[in-house]
């Protein structure tokens, strides 16, 4: 992050600018749970590539500030109705806004939310805001479609690990495209640009999802965030899983089919079980080369894109640093 | 409606056109519950509005199809959210979208319906795009308010008459207005012509939701839809009973209170009895003065609008008819 510090302090202060409208705003039971989720915190990942899309092309980068809000207050917006849909009692490590409240008040609370992060756009003159509408509503759309892929692929017997990667893009990919398409649309770029940055987003963000799979299996760090093997003991369909499940022989399929049933008191013997299983079918390397392919495409992307060398160079450095986390 | 007939045709061709759109259209679990509640039929009073507007100025209605498209199914994405909030089992004699899913599919769906509210206007040109959503943003910030308070009000021991208007006025109103004034920008009128119409949509509104109140506790016709005396069943804050609540001396009041403790299987006695006390209070002629008044500041909204008199004529007798209806 260290190279985007001030893009990060001019987002922050213009979030807390947002914020200071909603300290007391009524309806409270409204306006207080975005408020609180909004305090939550975060990486703050997407509203900053909106503002290095638009610096990427030597363009002022308060121009996308709007759009950064636009896309952080959806991101949040997904994240407390998302909540809801999984049951999450903590969300970094806070009570969920439905856990806080109510599911009642975090449904019309997100429902707010939603409408709102369209309302940021309305700074802009009426092209822009209409060419950065049409991005946003096609990817909210998207990231819709992609929470009930994964919510309808927990209840399938079987998904095809094509299937697996269409749900990631949609979930997670294509808002971190958008974010930075909507910063070059700041920048005035044309049509091309924006495909490329957008490409560039997309396939960082399939990469990322990947590594964060075999992350939540296999970080040592112990600054790791949530509990490893927390996918395993869920028995979430992962890339890990899928792959296990279709290369595994009759023998292992058996034996990883009776580790799936085992209960939250033998977490342990799961955890160690199927990770044996997934080091015996080499599905960490695995894992890692499919999310090294899409990270490629993803710098091949970025090459594409007229801009300053050394400016583009940054931003390839904070991607494979985004990456190559370790927490 | 007769006045009507051939814009309604108009819209539900249009609608039926959007429809076949979602059938079949993965993932059905996201697409199939809008295309359900749409199913489900209604006045369709909103899109009409916006049909009717932008006809009343002598454009072609059909320039208003997409408003239309927009502020029905935005309306249809709040029922869905509405009932779940309510714990609905049925929306027109038929199951509520999370009775016949599930809450998280009622939620993720509505969310859905909500973003492609919005990608209806897409089809306006870039300034008519603009002032559209603007407009319709406001709207659906205070639909989401006006529910809020709705529901606060049910928790509140207090809620005043002038509280219990906002709250009609953001819930129902605004949508009414908005409809209208969205058909007047296709119909490409001046910003005083939009806030007349605008303001004859919100005051009318407010005076079916009053007349709506008087209704659910004195209607006397064999076709109301509605249980009459449903909201005294429930203790619903009305306009009667603030009101009663605020008129009543002390031994009514006592009475009322008493008969607010009274379980489903006295519903007929508190029925009875509360309506003994609106009557001796004389609300049901206070409820309909207030909702006259309403109609009056419209119909002045109405008269202001240099158009067609013929058009105004009808616009008004629609009007009228809405109000007047006894079921």
């Amino acid at each position: 992050m260290k190279h985007y510090k001030s893009l990060l302090n001019l987002f922050s202060a213009h979030l807390e600018s947002y914020r200071s409208g909603l300290a007391g705003k009524q309806p409270a039971e409204l306006y207080g749970p975005e408020n609180y989720i909004l305090s939550l915190g975060g990486k703050r990942v997407r509203p900053l590539l909106a503002l290095i899309a638009c610096d990427l092309f030597d363009a002022d980068p308060k121009l996308a500030l709007d759009s950064a809000l636009c896309v952080e207050l959806f991101h949040n917006f997904s994240l407390m109705h998302d909540d809801i849909l999984d049951a999450a009692p903590l969300r970094r490590n806070q009570p969920t806004v439905h856990t806080k409240w109510s599911v009642n008040t975090a449904i019309l609370s997100g429902d707010a939310m939603l409408v709102k992060s369209m309302s940021a756009l309305e700074s802009y003159p009426a092209e822009e805001f209409k060419q950065l509408s049409q991005l946003f509503l096609k990817t909210a759309v998207e990231v819709c479609e992609g929470q009930q892929y994964d919510m309808d692929y927990e209840k399938n017997e079987t998904v095809h690990v094509d299937e697996y990667i269409r749900m990631i893009t949609f979930k997670t990919a294509v808002l971190l495209g958008c974010s930075l398409q909507m910063g070059a649309i700041n920048a005035k770029q044309n049509p091309e640009t924006q495909a490329n940055i957008y490409g560039f987003g997309k396939h960082l963000g399939i990469a990322f999802q990947l590594l964060d799979d075999l992350l939540d299996a296999y970080s040592d760090h112990p600054e790791f965030g949530k509990q490893v093997g927390g996918d395993i003991i869920a028995n979430k369909k992962t890339f890990l899983l899928l792959n296990a499940m279709e290369l595994s022989d009759e023998k292992q399929r058996q034996q990883l089919q009776e580790l799936l049933t085992l209960g939250e008191n033998k977490a342990q013997d799961k955890i160690k079980g199927v990770k044996q299983i997934f080091d015996a079918l080499e599905i960490p390397g695995l894992c890692k080369t499919e999310a090294d392919q899409h990270t490629q495409v993803a710098l091949t992307y970025l090459h594409k894109i007229p801009a300053n060398a050394a400016k583009k160079k940054a931003l390839e450095e904070f991607a494979l640093q985004l990456l190559n986390r370790n927490t």
